[in-house]
């Protein structure tokens, strides 16, 4: 199988070649005006800065989690999971910083497009996201199959190295990939709303000036806050969740073969399948992006839905031919846990639809609701966002036992992988869309024409609703493959049976529970405290420089950046650290029943209040935009005032606790399989 | 045994005749002016007739179920568990009665006595507080020892009847209790805080005129909302706790005596224990009525603790005398298990003290965002929400550990009761701070003088630190003995284990942690669109009606209580279905295994997002507190604006969803017990 193992990686190194003529392509585009090109390089400038000092100080985290690793594993002498674990931090590293590089480049080149043609625009956005995701799935995949390999070459490729010590090492890759994704969430998340809120409401609401006006202080870090919070976050985020995905049902290959009565000689191809299935994923991508082009008439959102779309739709049947290909058995029984995870990811993604855009109920209501003032707007926003976990929940727990039925647990991490395999174009087109709302920043304070602007705005109103298709997908796909993790966890700590019964897997589940909303709190609390940081110093600068208003001043870009960076950094702290802690704590503190609790408890609340979280925020942000149509008064009317008090609460539920708790549980997870054979 | 059953009843009825001696010193007592007579009969009749249509609507869903109950369980001859069910709900609907009808003679009545002394006044509110203290102990020890009574002399007391038809048929009462419990909390909650919510946006923000201020149409729907929601509202939630921790003990009490090898002859002991330890909890919550007084430079929150606590301090020898001397066997474990129940009740009250007064850092923390805009106070508020669910979770697990270990199954349920005890006084107690609330109300309304309206504050100020303490033990008893019924639940359908790792299972968990987040937003958005309608009218009343501002007009009160009125009937019906509706479906649909998945999943989000919302409101509310006594600008400033929107968000959070879940994981833990002999 070892052969397969090696075409597998190299689709890996294929998708970086491809990546790399991407990225080559897009520098070699017009960059536009010195004043864009010198806006552009302070967005740069201050992207990359942040990057460059977030992974100093993650450094010591890698370090000093590999050295314990290290030391815990020392009697078994496997030294070797520290090795995975750093590999697994350097290449989620990597991704982001390749993919912010280009999307920094690419940003500036779209503005510069938009001057001509918008299918010249949407090119170029397009193919600066496609770096980030060919980035993401490449390391992904080249790390992982080399490191099987490395490893099957010291342990041996029979069974029981496989399933014993090359998948517990192995799975150090994961608790990297996982531990820089949350802290790049959490971070990013900081960074990015603290901006954002600190630029909207003193910029729009207290001195009356438009988005992205270069008169406001905050108008740099806020467009820095969309690469380092949209781009490099989410691209460390899709990474850990690709690389979970894949892991996790790894592990749980054997179990199944040993189950369905597979011979001994055939049961590794279970786990090398997920491998084989990323591998056939990065095809159908790389062939993909070609399908996303667009004519100056054409609405840009069909070519980003034929790319989606096209994707999904090659890749189900070679998916089949893949599965009978590399594994003995029931063929359709694996495609359809597959299937099963794919439809479910739909299912949650057209509710996501109907509770956050603004041509339903639920955001009419929030709309309305504001008439009354910002409580009422915050009582319908808060409702609603609850509401909107009952749909996704039952697709959930349908997805579960149905795949479960299927392929049993390994059905349940195939539906999780099924809603990644495609991630490659997926990414690219979550990508897309910070490159062109940049794009329409800097057209705005390079003072570009109008009517490029207009074109901006129409590129970066579409790609919504594929942006809708990833959120439910990254929620689907986060709740599928912690179970499958879970019960990985379960497979490598020997745990036959955790019962609800059982007051301490009861007590597990009810502190596992209430993690989540205690990392959602540090989370909410550091946006808030650094936004009202940012608030008072634009406040400051807005009455201190004089002539800032009448633009012949120049802001203090510099000061608001530096206020979301040292934020970001200090505060992405407490709630990293406490992921990794609190499940190494219970499990040797409390032992294994506890920390299986515990895992239940953190994945259930986890999902339902991301979901919550997720979907309150984007209600809100949709309904202020329905507002700004022109519905109840308009932009400027009572009614606009109080939704806009909505839209900022749901800053930091959208954009920095809803996404990161979809890492969190997982990273739990991972923390518990790799510790797993030490507490078993 | 059964002499000692009756002894019990006898306190039940002494319960009851104590209430009726308390109820006739406050009628008797001087109702004041006649201008305070016609407010205090505007707020009496406007209560009454929401309580009496309420009970109209309830009294189809009572009759349903029974029906249900009757035909459900025809093949076993019992419908007696329908004759249980409809006692349960008479009852929980007589201590509401009773309670209201007495605090709203009292409320005038404090008033009135105000006017002259402030230990007057106190001892109205408190006696009148305590008529429902004892209305919901007596008929609850009452209506469950009479039906063990008749149930044991139809089916027989024997080991095996009580173990069977006997605590399976006593259980409808519980089930009656709760259900009704729901009913009025939601739709007390609905009314009350759509009144509070109309009268402080429009009153005190838009038209700037004092809280209580006759001239505001809402004024009077307010205090009505006063007593329906926390009086009738409150009284029905304890008598369901109350019931459901004594039962909850109750079945567990076998299993316990055949665990620790006691012979079968002393085996029903355990079964009476819980009864006798209520019994006993009204004698010394009788005895401890009379250390509440007060003179008249003294503080009279120091007369409140010392009931409280005087009662907690005689409670825990007694039930040691009572434990050795009912039941063999180690009765310092049993002991133990009540006191941790105990500590760990007020382990959670000082923790919620911590996050939701207005001395400490939470809350301080609010007040200071307030400065920054309403939407940094909201991301503040939810923030601390959040956190505030650390401390009392580790508690809870830390009292289910304790507790099972020293005790099993039955030393869970004796932790929920120990908190529970002495309900009696705690709710004279509670039940006293609507009563001063609403004397103060009608000072305002009636123009009394400013010294009056000072001790009315005064006394309303007071009972915060032993409110504060009552909701530490709702929360906390609520988690027991949900967790004591979800065990109940298991010994009566048989089921052995409870398997995690069986997806079925882990489904349940999912969608049963859904419920409370789909069951608070039902009663976030009926609160929002009921005050949405209430500011309209209050508007509208202020701009149409001449002379109302001056003074000379009079408001159209009545159409603002029909607003309330009509809200709180509709709207409570959804959520308390779902509740009672959602277990029999999952019981029957998906088997046992997930619907005791269901019931922890309930469980733990149910507990988790109480607190978050609990604590959230109380520190929003707080925080405004603290801006309108001078920090920040003080009152009219911007950042008490920013505070105003906190507090109403605040409001439902608090007074509506909040303490709502804490009867909702009981009602669905209690619907599964009825169900469960006929799954099994």
């Amino acid at each position: 199988m070892n052969t397969l193992v090696i075409a597998v990686a190299g689709t890996g190194v294929l998708a970086l070649v491809f990546a790399a003529w991407r990225a080559r392509i897009v520098a070699a585009a017009d960059p536009g005006t010195p004043r864009m090109i010198e806006i552009a390089g302070y967005i740069r400038e201050g992207a990359m800065a942040f990057l460059r000092r977030q992974y100093q100080t993650l450094l010591y985290f890698v370090i000093g989690v590999a050295a314990l690793l290290t030391a815990a594993n020392w009697s078994q002498g496997t030294s070797l999971v520290a090795l995975a674990f750093a590999t697994g931090a350097l290449c989620s590293a990597l991704a982001g910083y390749f993919g912010m590089r280009v999307a920094t480049l690419a940003n500036v080149r779209t503005s510069a497009a938009a001057r001509t043609s918008i299918a010249q625009a949407l090119h170029i956005a397009f193919t600066g996201g496609s770096v980030m995701g060919m980035c993401v799935v490449g390391l992904g995949v080249l790390g992982l199959s080399l490191l099987y390999l490395l490893f099957t070459a010291i342990f041996g490729s029979d069974i029981a190295s496989v399933t014993g010590p090359v998948l517990a090492v192995l799975s150090g890759f994961s608790l990297g990939a996982s531990s820089i994704a949350l802290f790049a969430r959490v971070g990013g998340g900081i960074y990015t709303k603290a901006a954002d809120i600190g630029a909207d409401l003193v910029g729009k609401l207290e001195v009356g000036i438009p988005e992205d006006d270069p008169r406001n202080p905050a108008a740099i870090a806020d467009a820095v806050g969309d690469n380092v919070g949209d781009v490099a976050g989410m691209g460390a985020d899709l990474f850990e969740s690709y690389v979970g995905a894949i892991l996790g049902a790894m592990i749980l290959g054997i179990p199944y073969a040993v189950s369905i009565g597979v011979p001994e000689s055939e049961q590794l191809n279970f786990v090398i399948l997920p491998l084989a299935l990323a591998g056939l994923g990065i095809l159908v991508s790389i062939g993909s992006t070609f399908l996303v082009r667009t004519s100056e008439e054409a609405n840009p959102q069909r070519a980003l839905n034929l790319g989606v779309f096209g994707s999904v739709f090659f890749m189900i049947p070679l998916t089949y031919f893949a599965i009978r290909w590399v594994v003995p058995g029931d063929a359709l029984a694996l495609l359809g846990s597959m299937v099963l995870g794919l439809v479910g990811g739909l299912g949650i993604a057209f509710s996501t639809e109907y509770y956050t855009a603004g041509d339903y109920g639920p955001v009419d209501a929030i709309s309305a609701s504001s008439l009354t003032g910002a409580a009422t707007n915050l009582i319908s926003g808060l409702a609603v966002g609850m509401q909107s976990t009952a749909v996704p929940t039952l697709i959930i727990a349908a997805a579960l036992v149905g795949s479960y039925s299927l392929a049993g647990l390994y059905g349940i991490a195939l539906g999780g992988l099924g809603m990644l395999s495609t991630v490659g174009i997926q990414l690219a087109v979550d990508a897309y869309g910070p490159i062109a709302d940049n794009a329409g920043g800097i057209c705005e304070m390079s003072n570009l024409p109008r009517e490029v602007r207009e074109r901006t705005d129409r590129l970066d109103a579409v790609g919504n609703t594929t942006a809708a298709m990833g959120k439910g997908f990254a929620i689907g796909s986060a709740a599928l493959t912690a179970l499958a993790l879970f019960s990985a966890f379960q497979t490598q700590a020997r745990l036959s049976a955790l019962d609800l019964l059982n007051p301490v897997v009861m007590a597990g589940v009810f502190v596992g529970g209430m993690v989540p909303f205690l990392f959602s709190s540090l989370a909410m609390r550091a946006v808030g405290d650094a936004a009202g940081e940012m608030i008072e110093e634009v406040r400051r600068q807005f009455k201190e420089i004089p002539g800032l208003m009448e633009g012949t001043a120049t802001a203090d870009y510099a000061r608001c950046v530096d206020i979301s960076t040292r934020a970001a950094l200090q505060r992405m702290m407490l709630p990293g650290l406490l992921a990794v802690v609190i499940p190494v704590a219970v499990g040797f503190l409390a032992g294994k029943q506890a920390l299986g609790g515990l895992l239940a408890g953190v994945t259930v609340t986890g999902v339902l209040l991301a979901l919550f979280m997720s979907n309150a925020g984007g209600a809100w942000d949709n309904a202020k935009k329905n507002i700004e149509g022109g519905a109840h008064g308009g932009k400027g009317s009572p009614a606009h005032q109080a939704a806009v008090v909505g839209d900022t609460v749901g800053d930091p539920f959208k954009d920095t606790a809803g996404p990161s708790l979809n890492i969190l549980i997982k990273l739990m997870a991972v923390v518990a399989v790799v510790i797993a054979p030490l507490i078993a």
